[in-house]
């Protein structure tokens, strides 16, 4: 059993580590805090969890709850975190950042896109990119997990073995993303409001959205050399669920061929064969957000077009739960030697 | 770990008994049975239960499947089971029966309001009315159960406690009701298509809803006399949820007092203390259904109005779950011995 | 043509009145004020007038306004008219006033139940209740019009036939109201949210929602006698629409009989035959919100209960165009001589 | 004034004819006709046009039709008005078709794509593609318009200004599109219920959707050159509204260089200036589905994306409107000279 910190609990991603982990036979959360909440009990404003958690929002003292506390998860503001966190904390307590803090290794890339200064360069180095899908060795040793975003989560999940294996051209790859209103966050804002959002959809963040360079970053690795996309992400008149639609040109081989669909195929089924919480969907069949809500799991596809030589990869995920909660969960699981799935036993409420 | 088997599988109802019953540790499901799909994986139907669920559906032979399983779900249309069950049957499983067809017990209501002919009103008399937090003694016990209906069940948690304590009066109580479009079925047409249902509101079925019948039935054992009231559905843009409001007139005493707030409210906390799925909410907190969304709680609240001197009884559920397939799991979780929450820790994915 | 303001211009009754005015014949927008977007141009704000209307949000100079106006429509906070209207004003422009600052004639009710001390008390009696289907000869020629709540809208028009004709009892009648979230407002409130509005719904206000008082004063007028009443609000996740199902005992006679079905159809039939902006339906058809959404149409109908001996009154109305700006809008056409649906030929779109 | 006739009036394209054409001052609306609801009052059927039009649904008796009509609208499924339509009905009215039979001018490829056999295809030459910004002469002058398909019109107007002035590689198009689920049509069937559709996105038709061919025949005459490309449609949760997200590299010039931001933006503002119906927007706002839902606009832009050397290229219109029956009204106008926007002065509604 071990002791858990969630600061930023009354966020959405905060919710949701909040259902999961307390129906974890691991985890007794510790504490709860909020500062716009402080002082209020958590149960009257997530109504969700009344009667299962009886716990006040507190004050997010992070060197205190440090000695208490096995981890601390950081579902916060950008820039938050790297002001706060030192090397004493990390000594005490485990750290899973749910932020931008710490996920992208160059800090210049992230000081221009997020116009934030970086308050602990020094520690971005140690910190693991915490996909555990990809990073899952390092995860298990890590002090400090840079949770990765929801967007290149389902991103990456679904373009990285076609770049790894080298079939689609890097320079190539579009995503037109959608994404659901939950990813705005819950804060009070006439754009986020349910009349302005509700049966309309639109694109945002166009041409340069902040999880560029994260996607970026992470194909890179995958594809051993620089990935530059598009990334176009669009808001959806829905609550939850992440849609990653991603176009690359297949890659001719010096013999003029190109790869088949078989072998891309079967790389994807490989790649995921041993996952839990990734489905490599059958041929025909495309994803859909509604079949992971609420969920860990992330469906994933490929559709070869044969007619215009190219790749379409598409890719499904719970924007709150793999794309932030729930993936930080299953990092956790990794980290203190848990059941990765031990906690994310979740299936879809259909409909 | 007992064997069960799920007759009409593929509507809403089933797909959630489908869900509870998958992460039920002690049972293994052996069965799913639908008309429409039969021969299909049914993971390719319901895509939420991919890799945790891997079975054919399959043909819906009640008597072969009573020697093999110790429970049989029917979540059929009116007037199916009570077309096929023989007490034969009921010798070697356990039913519970999610359709109406048991639940009334004068068989000529029945066959008034359903107009369908009953073809087993011998066992109308053994049934037992599943609603858990008022039958417990006699579920247990129990060979066959009528699962209640959704709109009965949230009628019932929010306005017995008024009526059994002699609060209200009879005569005088209205509900007004509101669900989720799931309570209309997985059948194909035009009137629930997303088009015609999304951005609108619309009342059905005035003044002589099939509920009506089941929920007086139900309402005058708890006041121990007749009860003639007005039921009132309305159908709601959203997919699952039912909201109860309800309206009774203050009972006057003979001294010309009435019945004050405190001690309604205390009788309706002593009602429910002890029960795990209920929640009596403080005062001034009044139900919303998101908080209850793929759980089995209810969540129930009295408005007292001294200017009107009427009660106002409002009460939600989420209608698949507590208003069907969770209940009937707490029905067979009492019927076989288990914890009476045992697979039904849900906690409401919020948003 | 008139020269017409609207004070209060981006909200949703705002934007509404915008919309209609901008094809209505005989008006020109001459102010479009709002202390939010001062300076801005509100095609930017509300991208539906682009290229239709090029005009700049502007200060809301109410007494520099009536020199130049020839109405002044205000869709303002309630408090906010009546801390600046004057006489003066007053002989200069006509006044259409969408708060709720003139509908009560008692100020003292007023300043309880909206816990403002009134600025103007000695207007109130000269303003007009500007609910056209009653007051239509006393709005021609009015100077300051009360235009009526969404709530009172629906609830008159759904429910005083019934009571002129002294067909319910009036201490009987319970009015369970369904509003689209457009009725909270477009201020940035979380509760407001997308994420938190959405597949949900909840009462509010119980018992004592501010509309009470307001229904109450004239459904006395229609009964000719006090009437006391419950009025329950709901907040249904969608953007416009309001739902209002009542509730009347029907009222026996000295000879111990009932009025009728017929009967009371008849008076109902009779009420609204010459209305154009009230349809009152085919016995057996309820109301739906889709079939009058951005319409300034209200469908009405009753249900008789032979059974419990009530009658249900059902209304729908569209909150924006029928429960605010369509009908200010009707309000002036009336003022000023026009037809009464210049600018009204509003057809839902459907879906 | 002329007579008009709407064969498969119950459908939203229909129903959407029907709302416009009751305003339209020039049109009186003769005949409404469906098969499904022969005999039936077409107000009990879109009670949105009740008190409005009064009308029973007839048969299509198209050449009974053609003697007493100036003009039918078709909004019937694929092939079924080409195995009806002849010279002679053509001699007699003018006939606007919303389905695709006469789009597409290789009668092999509409054969192939929509897998019907094309029973008049002497008749496709003379059909003009009625994409009003494009073919405005030759439309006033047709007796038979293809009215165009709901994608090919957003995509046209979104990237054909750029494909005509050879600022992207025609070879680089993708098209990525999401819809609102009306274009699914009315039709009874489980995938498009609400319980479906609703908090769910989804692509569907990868890699081959039936729009595919007329997308590329149309934006060939745009570049110049044969256009192959990928069009991905996505279905969305809401009513109307489609929005496309299109991409294309910027084609380097023989001096290495690239077209600049500002030539592109002043061909696509020179291109659209005369349009009542396009609206090409300011730099740096991105179109949103709800700023045209029930109008006939469309709202363009583009993004010039230095770093990728990719054009972004965007649209929105309403599927139901500019993309079916607004622009067939459109259509009509020209056609009878009336003045283009006659009928179609439709403000969307906000919220």
């Amino acid at each position: 059993m071990i002791n858990a910190a969630i600061i930023g609990a009354t966020g959405y991603a905060g919710a949701e580590l909040v259902r999961i982990l307390a129906r974890h036979k691991e985890v007794d959360i510790k504490y709860l805090c909020s500062k716009s909440y402080e002082g209020q009990n958590y149960a009257d404003i997530f109504c969700n969890i009344r009667n299962i958690i009886d716990k006040e929002c507190s004050k997010d003292d992070i060197e205190a709850m440090a000695e208490e506390c096995d981890v601390i998860f950081t579902a916060t503001p950008q820039g938050y975190l790297n002001s706060i966190l030192t090397e004493d904390i990390l000594e005490k307590a485990k750290v899973i950042d749910l932020s931008a803090d710490y996920r992208i290794k160059d800090v210049s890339t992230y000081e221009k896109w997020y116009g934030i200064k970086h308050g602990s360069p020094k520690l971005i180095n140690e910190a693991v990119y915490g996909l555990c899908e990809k990073n899952r060795e390092d995860i298990k040793k890590a002090r400090l997990i840079a949770n990765p975003g929801c967007y290149p989560t389902c991103s990456y999940l679904s373009i990285a073995p076609a770049l790894e294996h080298g079939f689609i051209e890097p320079k190539s790859v579009i995503i037109d993303a959608k994404s659901g209103t939950s990813g705005a966050g819950r804060g009070a804002k006439v754009a986020n409001l349910f009349c302005e959002v509700n049966e309309s959809i639109k694109p945002y963040g166009l041409p340069n959205h902040r999880h560029t360079p994260e996607i970026e970053e992470q194909l890179s690795y995958a594809a051993k050399e620089e990935v530059m996309l598009n990334f176009s992400p669009h808001l959806v008149p829905m609550m939850r669920g992440i849609l990653v639609t991603a176009y690359g040109d297949l890659k001719q081989r010096a013999d003029g061929s190109y790869p088949t669909e078989g072998e891309i195929r079967d790389a994807y089924e490989k790649a995921y064969e041993n996952e839990r919480f990734v489905r490599f969907l059958d041929e025909g069949v495309l994803p859909e957000t509604r079949w992971v809500r609420g969920s860990n799991m992330a469906d994933v596809n490929v559709v070869y077009d044969d007619r215009t030589k190219r790749l379409i990869m598409t890719g499904v995920i719970d924007n709150i739960t793999k794309g932030a909660a729930g993936q930080a969960v299953q990092n956790m699981n990794l980290m203190f030697g848990f059941d990765e799935a031990s906690g994310l036993d979740l299936i879809p409420a259909v409909p």
